[in-house]
């Protein structure tokens, strides 16, 4: 059972996340709060009625590979095909080719619930939306027209094929390769792993986009372009003709999403799988770079969405089931096992985790609206924002997804063990996404050393600036609590600041290792103030005498209170445990 | 692939955790040094060539129930009749019925390498114990010559039947009931739930120890009777007779530990299954608690088995794994990850948390030794700080079960989410420790509520002082990185007592609830100080020439330096975060 929790993420994109700038726009004149929720409110029914009671099948059945045609678990198909020709698919599609154009914040918010109702169902079309933008930005005409249209809709899926068994995070040691044929295309030849929805039966043609390197090209990650790969050939008059040379040569068996098939794919086992370039030869890289950033935000939504439904579902359970007393219970049966304080500590953790991952990651969201948006003279603040804010989005969320995944099995104690009740699945699907697109050590390494340093520093403290005026509101607000939430936060923007200084520093004199070795605590610390932030935001905004107010206002308090505190000993191990870090040698 | 850490294991059961005093006592002359490292290295030798090759084929197969018959795994049967036929479950059991009456310390040695074996074959042992100690303690001469020495022997297992589904923390709601006969045996009628090796063919007999209520016992938990209840009755001359009426009526589908059958036991579908009474009427909680003490260090030890080999794993594979140029490298090729100082983190933070679970634990073992041990003077200080230690070290070593398998699986990247290479499995199987055995918020609860006012809170503060005669010993000791150590651990310790000071006056001011509120972030708060001050104790006690000795002196360093620091946060949440928390209305 899932219930989108419309109003709650209405109210986040607005009073924490800016929905409004986005919606002063003349581009977004259309985009009213009357349409937003209508749009809110569709999306949660689809996700809750239609996605949602697909999650366990998906999990239970998987998919099946049978020479080489891989079958998505029952009613699958069905769904994901009412789901695209309900448009859900092109909602930030760029108009000339079909697509509705609307805010990402909106597609952000619609992807918590698609995420909510089933995570394995929800990233095949996450991947079509990257193919979608990386074609929009680098490919041909030709391209474009062929393939945009029909991905915007959703009747074909995208696919993102970097990874090779000897490359992983590691994109230099890439070895699949390309082939000039003489009609202007390309001859594919390589196998790569861990693709995700590589091969299935939801669309008649899926479109791979392949790093490989041609003969010529440079060594590392200089010398890789990227090719349209279709499965079926596309005739001129749109039709599909023959099979391409690739086929998908084994699918995974995996801890979780067992909905979403991860494949190995084998290009060119023949004469070559014909692929088509995407922008310049050798500068694929920087076409891949473009579906991966919003691929990152993506993933982080994944831990959001999986948080989300994790967290009602081990409310329910603790609504329902009794054991013992709790103090002060009226009566003389057994309580709520919610109404026991662990229990209770344990709920409001979920509750603000979650509530943290879905304002950062709809901060980030309208960092990138903003930055589409701008005009030149602000592009570059919001391009600096979101580029600054997704890593922390990736990585905070998607550790906040195990983390309050963890807790719900926690939870329903013995029953959270036992798959019959879906609290497992959540914890098994959400592990994935502190993983893969660049795992959340990587994230916390661009933060620190590509993001912290931009604009000299300054997009940084202009970022703190903000924060310290939502803890100076929140300690001067006057409120019951307010008060200690804002001193809290101020402390932890100290800790980050003293952090932030010390990261700086140690890249300007040389001393780049020791930042790498304090890249990870680093991230959680500034993750955990941001998030701290905008709770404490959205409680400013609240009124404590209606009740979703007042709960917003009990997670704030309650997160300065208890897991914000962590900032202090972040700061302090950033700064003395680098140096027994480097010392350390794994061998020995 | 698992290798026993003899040389580890040996050096915390002496330099940390006490052995010495143990055999020191006349009862265990025969215990020397060479002897300790002689069955170690045995036991290492079986865990690592004989059970952990199972853990895998355990995990794919798991168990079959087919007409009330659990078959276990291939090989499972083999390799227990091995076990036990090599003498390993008699290790502690009393001499009189067979036992090795060994010290409790070396079980819990050779318990941590069945586990890192295999924890879904170590498990059935393990209830297997429980069950002798119960009968020993308090059953009749008959009930002892009948069942004890083929449980001591292993050649029959034990089980522990309380769970029912509405009462699993609270057995105050038991409902199974058992009659009285005319010969003074007992019929038992009821059906009981995540019965761990309910039923299965590793032996010929199964001897099930179970919660029920006669007709007229009191309400609640000073109602319930514990009852032996044989699977095959057992005849005159020792031969097995008829089926007991007992069956297993369904085998649970879980997360993890998929090698150990977890079952629903249906006692009585027809007249009854036939019970003797284990000690008094009435009185069969006092008897189960006898059982479950120990039971908690054995599901502690778990963690640390799991954790210990999640790290093996994790460790082999950053070595192999090539990704990237770590800063420094030498020559032109990818470095080990293990080089990369984000991965060097994430590897000093499993090995420190795996030892902090062996210290704890075998710590644990040393009290249960030393009460068994001590005079008159002494007994009650050691039973006392037994049961301090028992809630920390199931709870926090379970924990960092899950913790540290969670790093494993990130540590393998891609290849942690697919099931092949078992990082996984482990993750998974290491999430039931912190549910059974009472929760580990039940823990903390019986940490804060019942463990804190020993002696009024006399126990307490002699454990702190000699963690802070610890503490004083590393600021003093003058080898490089000591002193900041000892420092750090001098502030983890003023948090510790600030905190249970805090709780013991809460109590005495009969704020119980807020006690409770913050029993989690205590029991967390008081393990982290306990681990790294043990931690800090081997590595006073190590030689920093050596490279084991160095290698412990950069644990001991890290983890004071990294994972200590959160103990200001954990006592400041437990003094603010309490109100909140309390106020919080779940349904709300």
């Amino acid at each position: 059972m899932y219930r989108a929790p419309v109003s709650e993420i209405a109210f986040t994109l607005k009073e924490v996340a800016g929905l409004a700038d986005v919606q002063a726009h003349a581009d977004h004149t259309e985009v009213s709060d009357d349409l937003v929720l209508a749009i809110l409110e569709e999306a949660g029914r689809f996700a809750a009625e239609e996605i949602a009671p697909l999650n366990t099948v998906g999990d239970r059945q998987g998919t099946r590979l049978e020479d080489g045609a891989v079958t998505t678990a029952p009613g699958w198909k069905e769904a994901y095909r009412a789901w695209a020709e309900g448009g859900w698919n092109s909602l930030t599609g760029p108009e000339e080719h079909g697509g509705q154009a609307l805010p990402m914040m909106l597609q952000a918010a619609a992807l918590e619930m698609w995420n909510s109702g089933s995570m394995a169902f929800a990233i095949g079309p996450t991947l079509t939306a990257g193919a979608v933008e990386a074609l929009e930005k680098h490919a041909s005409p030709y391209l474009q027209e062929t393939y945009l249209p029909k991905l915007v809709s959703g009747e074909w899926m995208g696919t993102m094929n970097l990874t090779e068994p000897q490359a992983g995070s590691d994109l230099n040691a890439l070895r699949a390769r390309a082939e000039r044929a003489e009609d202007g295309t390309y001859r594919i030849f390589g196998q790569k792993i861990f693709i995700t929805y590589g091969e299935h039966d939801l669309t008649d043609n899926i479109i791979h986009l392949v790093l490989a390197r041609l003969p010529d090209a440079p060594a590392g990650t200089r010398g890789i372009s990227l090719f349209l790969v279709p499965k079926f050939f596309v005739n001129p008059d749109g039709s599909l003709g023959e099979c391409n040379d690739v086929r998908c040569a084994g699918v995974e068996h995996k801890l979780g999403i067992h909905g979403s098939p991860t494949c190995t794919m084998a290009f060119g086992d023949g004469d070559g799988a014909v692929g088509w370039l995407i922008g310049e030869e050798n500068r694929g890289l920087a076409c891949m770079f473009t579906m991966m950033n919003n691929a990152r935000l993506a993933v982080g939504i994944q831990g959001l969405g999986v948080a989300e439904r994790a967290t009602q579902q081990a409310l329910a359970y603790a609504l329902d089931r009794r054991q013992g007393r709790a103090p002060g219970a009226d009566g003389a049966g057994m309580s709520p096992i919610a109404d026991h304080p662990d229990i209770k500590r344990s709920l409001l953790s979920m509750q603000a985790w979650t509530q943290v991952a879905r304002a950062i990651c709809y901060a980030n969201a309208h960092a990138i609206d903003m930055a589409r948006l701008a005009g030149e003279a602000e592009r570059r603040h919001w391009n600096e924002r979101a580029a600054m804010l997704t890593p922390i989005a990736k990585a905070l969320s998607t550790d906040i997804g195990v983390e309050v995944a963890s807790l719900g099995v926690q939870i329903h104690g013995g029953m959270g063990y036992v798959e019959e009740t879906g609290a497992a699945q959540h914890f098994r699907d959400a592990r994935i996404a502190p993983i893969y697109e660049g795992t959340n050590g990587i994230q916390s390494i661009d933060l620190v050393l590509r993001k912290l340093p931009l604009s000299g520093g300054e997009h940084l403290q202009g970022l703190l600036d903000e924060l310290a005026a939502v803890a100076a509101a929140a300690r001067d607000d006057g409120r019951e609590g307010f008060e200690p939430m804002g001193v809290a936060l101020q402390r932890a923007l100290a800790d980050l600041r003293g952090a932030a200084d010390w990261m700086l520093r140690a890249q300007a004199e040389g001393r780049q290792a020791e930042a790498l070795a304090g890249a990870t605590p680093f991230l959680r610390l500034m993750g955990l103030t941001l998030g701290a932030a905008l709770l404490a935001k959205g409680a400013l905004a609240s009124d404590a005498d209606e009740s979703a107010g007042a709960h917003r206002i009990v997670l704030a308090r309650y997160f300065a209170a208890s897991h914000l505190g962590e900032t202090g000993a972040l700061a302090a191990q950033i700064a003395t445990a680098s140096d027994v870090v480097l010392a350390y040698r794994a061998e020995a």
